[in-house]
């Protein structure tokens, strides 16, 4: 059996859990980690996440698959330097946001790269922070798939099923819209009720008395702020959408309890529950 | 062994679960119920929820321990019919506001009550939705405690803390100000967050994408209208607060996006992530 070598940029919880997912489905993989944190290149190798570890980007190059698992302002940044790529070679991004990363893709490097957004994640980070089954029935947004080579588009297909994730196809800009309303407005919320609780006087006492819907619902606010500081910036336009359209339907809340709408109110909530079909 | 007859009014996720727990921890609970859902009468019986139904209010005042798991309206409604209790007879409400409820009790029985909120549920609701250790290492709140009776207030603290919960006693007001910013406003956060993303026009296919984090913050969004009609009723001005104290943190948010501030952005988020060391 030929080895194939997987490069990861980026040894945290997604690249971590990646090489767990991927090691399950074949042996003949490799690992070769990339990270400017000497602690997680020390611990990704000590926790088997990685092989071998390197430490320059041109090292990683002889890989069949380079996995771009990094912040999303770091992603743009690296594929500036990905150049001079075997034509067989297949970049994966596994960043957050789809439209800018996209668009800066170098022209000669386009046909080896996949966009991808693995929708799936925890609030912590590091290789520590790996999991089994992280990828596992979870959905992957594959986009500007036509930009890709079919190669490369083969290889990432094969890959993410390969370990279980569910395939969606859509346009980059289309992405960010649906991300800012899924994932990104809903961290901006999380980081506020976590803010605005901490800033009672008597906070201790409030927390100390968190049940399993506090708990849900500020999990996120431990994220990662250098991560989610990219995210916001890329994708400023939706997440400001998003965060409007959710400030609409708190402000109706908010009018039918000062005004007392009780049945107006009750509706409102019925709406909510329909999510319980859906999801 | 003496029999301790307990009855609940309310066979939900509640009094279901609390069934389930006191079950473990004694065989001498005989348990009796009453709800004005016969399915769930019929339910309760048939998963061994209680050994015997009521119809009548009447029929529970035998019972050395009363629960009133019922949505905190309805505790109200139902504190005012139960009159002539016998002196040593201990009634629990599980509501979760307390001010209203403790105020509204009649005199004649103020003694005999210890007002209660277990801090912890699901969106679940009905007898099948209880669950074993819904209770275990949760906090349980008891208000206005020097109102109840001292016979009340062992038999109270002995019953919570055999399931394995963490009492903390405050007064009542304080309790439902905690209450809102920790469970109430979350609550309407989590409703307001399912109705912004289920009223865009591609719902859908931004719920396909829903991962981890969005479903932990849309959880509560499926709980019970009728439930939290009441519960916002009953603790409006502190639900007002919390949701105030939220939007300014929200708008700061959203000023930073705005105005493209990423390092004051970037140290707000930090700020959220205190919470780390807390919860």
């Amino acid at each position: 059996m030929s080895v194939i070598k997987v490069g990861f940029v980026g040894l945290g919880l997604m690249g971590g859990s990646l090489s767990i997912a991927l090691k399950k489905t074949s042996q003949s993989y490799y690992f070769i980690g990339l990270d400017h944190n000497k602690e997680h290149c020390a611990q990704a190798l000590e926790l088997g996440l990685v092989d071998e570890i390197t430490e320059t980007l041109e090292a990683l190059k002889q890989c069949d698959i380079i996995f771009l698992s990094i912040p999303v302002d770091g992603i743009i940044a690296v594929t500036q330097k990905l150049t001079n790529l075997a034509p067989e070679c297949t970049v994966i991004d596994l960043g957050s946001t789809k439209e800018k990363i996209s668009l800066c893709i170098p022209k000669e490097i386009r046909q080896n790269f996949v966009a991808a957004h693995p929708m799936t994640g925890t609030e912590k980070f590091g290789p520590k922070a790996a999991l089994d089954n992280l990828y596992t029935n979870k959905v992957v947004v594959l986009c500007d798939l036509e930009m890709s080579g079919r190669h490369q588009e083969k290889v990432a297909k094969k890959l993410f099923t390969g370990i279980g994730m569910n395939i969606v196809c859509m346009g980059a800009k289309e992405h960010d819209r649906h991300a800012a309303f899924i994932s990104h407005m809903p961290h901006a919320l999380s980081y506020a009720l976590a803010n605005s609780v901490m800033k009672q006087e008597a906070s201790n006492s409030i927390i100390a008395l968190a049940g399993g819907g506090f708990k849900d619902m500020s999990r996120i606010a431990k994220s990662s702020p250098s991560m989610w500081e990219d995210i916001f910036r890329q994708n400023k336009s939706n997440v400001l959408e998003a965060i409007n359209a959710f400030q609409s339907e708190l402000k109706k809340c908010q009018k039918m309890v000062e005004n007392e709408e009780w049945e107006a109110l009750n509706a409102w909530m019925k709406d909510a529950n329909k999510l319980h079909d859906i999801l």
